[in-house]
């Protein structure tokens, strides 16, 4: 899960994060589509209110942090159905960013998809609809300026643009000392602003963005701890453990941490609180935040089939899908691809061998904070 | 050569052609470069004498067929500039389309490169440049009505939209018999409007196409014959003795054709000659239209130093840029991707050992009909 792995790329130095591609990541992401299907709602009711384009423009879409696009697109042809249903004739563009590096021709086979014998065709060849990828980080500005009517984003804006540094003994910030913890912290509120200016240019008046993004929920639950064993947790020990048997060298084991931070409802919401905040001049509003918990779907099957060994061999691939580069490139080069892969399977191996044991509070829920927000 | 090997797959039972991508293909191209790089000075041309878009739209700048987006990127730094000379301020999108398979990450990484010391950073990065992908065949409408200002297409549209059938002991239409050349023939020209009336739906008024596509020249040349050692026929000779030595089967040998016909220059301007054709009555108008021979940069350089394996290791590359995907698609599954490799391996090494025995007469020179058309 974490449903783009891509973190923008500000820095020279920044680190490599790239997702699994061809299609391994939305098979393996049942739940951040859940979330989406929750997120369109609130798409559908921003595009019910919102002044459509009268000047032969097209009604302008973009999904920020796309990866492949599977996960979106049941809602993509929702607001595409929307837009038709209030105006058959508008011409509605799709436009999917993520760094350069994401499989962006897992994308477009998917979009464009040819039909045929009970098969549905790709969502881009429908009439009048026109689909762009953009290899671009959501740290920058991606369109020009005022011509987005809808953006969305979810499960992406966790990443951020670059590392604040390693963590002591852990491989998330929410594991880290206060400090290095403050450190990620003010990168995220940073890189919040930075996004928040890039898409405000972008947006048309009325212009609105609906955004799902993981946080630290009213009850301190993140993705991976909502009460029963803390996956962040987890990964830390299992890394560990390969220091302690010799596996991995000490510098390895140092260089592995996610490039993340969960802000709260409040830290998201702040910029927005404060009229005189570069976000609420450059004319955005926040109309609605609220946080959910998405229950994890493996382990919804799990508690309804029972089988220890099938689920933790349905659930550690959805971690691996948006953390396996992390670890993977925390490895020294010159053991070659061959002996860094050998190393991260064994590393996923231990964990999936202390769930398929042990199953009792493993869970990767999702928690999220949900936000719509408009250019005024 | 052929800048990109990405012909529509327009239909269901369609061939895959793909070209081998990170960058290989530009490196391998540079005589590609040096068309795009004459066509830059008509598309320059088109611009100078354009209407600018004044309602806060970008200036839309389309490449068809892009591959990596290595050969045309200084002249889209041209292209760029020569908007910016005009007014500073206009935003200018740049529209990079291929098929689905396209390496579409190698065209991001390059046009989204960090610049640093003594590194010029990517076009995508400058401030009111907005860059996108678009993996949809350029026989289908790739961008919304009347959105487009300057449309660029360099040698790629020689690519058929879908397989006109098999080629009797030959490998590409310039050696088929009459009937099989008719079919492959009915294909281009029906293409060609295809390609034509999408453009013309695309095209703002006063927008502006330009060319370069291989061609048959009035000298009945085509790229591989130029009067020298013929190109495809050396392919098709090479595929046979294949057969003959028993390394590949009938049925392999015929499944390979090249999925390609040049049309000449009056097959290109047809369609504007007839004031009742569709293409007319679209609103396009054919301003330019003539032909070019690029000589083969590899054959240059071979006449300077002389090493005629230098030569042939230096030659083959560019050749199987474009080819080898539909020698290695010719070739049954059944025996697996290591040994359809080595088979196609085994058939650039033969016609690489024949160059540097017998340099003579080798030379892929290319031949162009270049295109100016603009949309009334």
């Amino acid at each position: 899960m974490a449903r783009s792995s891509k973190a923008a790329v500000s820095a020279a130095g920044a680190r490599v994060i790239a997702m699994r591609g061809a299609g391994y990541y939305s098979s393996n992401t049942a739940g951040a589509k859940q979330v989406i299907d929750s997120a369109a709602e609130l798409a559908l009711s921003a595009i019910a209110g919102m002044a459509l384009p009268a000047d032969g423009r097209p009604f302008a879409i973009a999904d920020y942090g796309a990866a492949d696009g599977g996960t979106s697109l049941d809602m993509m042809r929702r607001l595409v159905g929307a837009v038709r249903a209030r105006d058959g004739g508008l011409p509605v563009s799709l436009t999917y960013t993520d760094l350069p590096s994401n499989d962006f021709s897992a994308l477009f086979s998917l979009l464009q998809a040819e039909g045929g014998e009970g098969r549905e065709g790709g969502l881009g060849r429908e009439p009048g609809v026109f689909v762009f990828g953009s290899g671009t980080s959501f740290y920058r500005q991606i369109l020009p300026d005022a011509t987005l009517h809808l953006g969305f984003s979810a499960t992406a804006m966790h990443w951020l643009s670059r590392s604040p540094g390693p963590i002591a003994g852990h491989t998330h910030a929410v594991g880290a000392a206060p400090e290095e913890r403050a450190a990620y912290r003010a990168q995220s509120l940073a890189d919040w602003d930075t996004i928040l200016l890039a898409r405000a240019r972008e947006l048309v008046p009325g212009g609105v963005l609906v955004m799902a993004n993981f946080c630290v929920d009213e009850n301190g639950h993140y993705l991976g701890w909502t009460g029963g064993v803390n996956m962040h947790d987890r990964f830390a020990a299992h890394w560990r453990a390969l220091q302690d048997e010799g596996t991995i060298t000490e510098a390895e084991h140092r260089a592995a941490a996610l490039q993340q931070y969960y802000k709260t409802a409040e830290e998201f919401a702040a910029p927005f609180r404060d009229p005189a905040s570069a976000v609420s001049l450059a004319g955005l509003r926040l109309e609605r935040v609220f946080t959910r918990v998405t229950p994890c779907p493996y382990r919804a099957a799990f508690e309804q089939h029972g089988d220890a060994a099938s689920f933790a061999r349905s659930y550690i691939p959805t971690l691996r899908s948006w953390t396996e580069s992390t670890f993977l490139s925390a490895l020294d080069p010159a053991r070659g691809p061959e002996r860094r892969r050998a190393i991260v399977d064994r590393f996923y191996d231990l964990y999936e061998a202390e769930v398929a044991a042990s199953p009792a509070g493993h869970a990767m829920d999702y928690v999220h904070c949900f936000m719509v927000i408009r250019k005024v």
